[in-house]
């Protein structure tokens, strides 16, 4: 697992006052750049050295998200298969969970248009930061637990009343 | 079901000269609007008439999709619960399926902060674009099927060879 | 002049519940796909072909845009240099000029990195856009104070009391 | 002056493999929230706290900016005005001045809109980041020349051929 600071803009949210949806895969995104240096060392994003095409991506929305608040995105390996592999996401903001997703990428060759065999040491590499989402799920209960009474926010909802 | 174009912007594609798949929750999102108006008529972005909140989200990524041909999204109905329901929508360019997703949307009181049963009225004017995804998927194949030899498109991995 | 239709997204609004400044050069370069259909009119993204580079761009917000009403985004040029020329672009709503902004293209070679002289045709081609800004000023004076009454929107300031 | 770093995402560059035009106004919206403290230090965005409302933009780019290395945003204050105030801004990459812009927000009255006149110990704190554009072209020449054969990048154009 390795973490990734972003700090929300103001255009980050909507009418709502809250992070709008589509900002998380944006985010999420942004802290893939480690992955990204694992298969391109040098990020040549060309189609001869650029190895990696999404197949899927999925998001829960599980508590708003504000601006005036730093988000810390957590990124981990939750699946390594043959020819693709899962990168499970989480965005924290004031010791709480508020959301999180998981995209597949595929180790791709964009000029024959196939799927190649992730080789060994990229393998081990992404093994760093492998976790089980239910592993996972049970380390964040006690975190956010702990974590419940030190939050403080400004309440939107009743500002605007 | 029905029917939005999007024209794609340059800045929608990246170094791999595809749409980058950040964009594509933000093509749904617009064309979405349809169904907002269907719970909020005006689209007043207030917490006392704004009513939905969305709790998750997901997409595939079928075939790339590229700049310079518009984009055909095509927006279902396709699960409505008791106080939530889904969207399933699908992006077309070409006469071929290039992506599809689906996002969950809770019927909320922003004030009270909790979800609610969908009305009955309202109700009724999703069933209008209701569709399972089985019966979609069986359409979808005799259309793409159909179309495949009249898709002409650039071929950037072979341009730029 | 043409004119392109944006519908905004929610997400396009921030916490203000106006459109986000951010927004205007996203819907502007939208709106100039037609202008690059004249100088690369199968919309190839190569360095082979793609041949245009921005060189400065800018805004003016002179009324807030709402989520809820279509935009009008008017497309013109105003000045055909050399090696290059300006685009001037205003955002319509609701009969209203709630913003323009311009910028500056360079006819760009990306191979050999430099400008080169645009060519007879395609300067034809831009003067069917063309206006100066003295002249738009002019006209859109009267067709704003025509439209002034017939604007009804819904007022957020008051609405949030 | 104070510094932001910026990592670039693969989405933020496009089909020409280096960062769109459309990404700095929002690179330099995330930059500006220290500024933001100023005015409104809890960062609440509602009509009775928020005070800042844009009005112009502009931005140069002078040098193409890729992925694969951090910018560094430079943020300075250009001008102090009765009711408004000017940001400057400069993104640099590999020690390299890449883009300028700049902003001008105004003191604004969300509930009344109508501006108001910048308070004493604001204007003290915006003084802190205050430089004029004549200044910071002089300091940056020398430090764009120093760094001149620093600059090892990535030369796409090349690449592709």
């Amino acid at each position: 697992m390795y973490t990734t600071k972003i700090e929300p803009r103001i255009g980050e949210t909507d009418g709502l006052r809250h992070i709008n949806n589509t900002v998380l895969p944006i985010w999420f995104e942004r802290a893939r750049n480690k992955i990204f240096k694992i298969f391109v060392p040098n990020f040549e994003l060309t189609y001869k050295k650029w190895n990696l095409i999404m197949v899927h991506s999925e998001f829960n929305y599980l508590k708003q998200i504000y601006y005036g608040y730093d988000v810390e995105v957590r990124t981990y390996i939750s699946k390594i298969g043959k020819t693709s592999f899962t990168i499970f996401q989480e965005a924290w903001q004031n010791g709480q969970l508020r959301a999180n997703g998981k995209c597949v990428l595929v180790y791709f060759n964009f000029i024959k248009e196939e799927s190649v065999v992730i080789p060994k040491d990229i393998r081990e590499k992404l093994k760093e930061h492998y976790i089980t989402e239910e592993e996972l799920e049970k380390n964040n209960k006690n975190e956010i637990k702990e974590n419940i009474n030190k939050v403080e926010e400004l309440d939107y909802f009743n500002l605007d009343k």
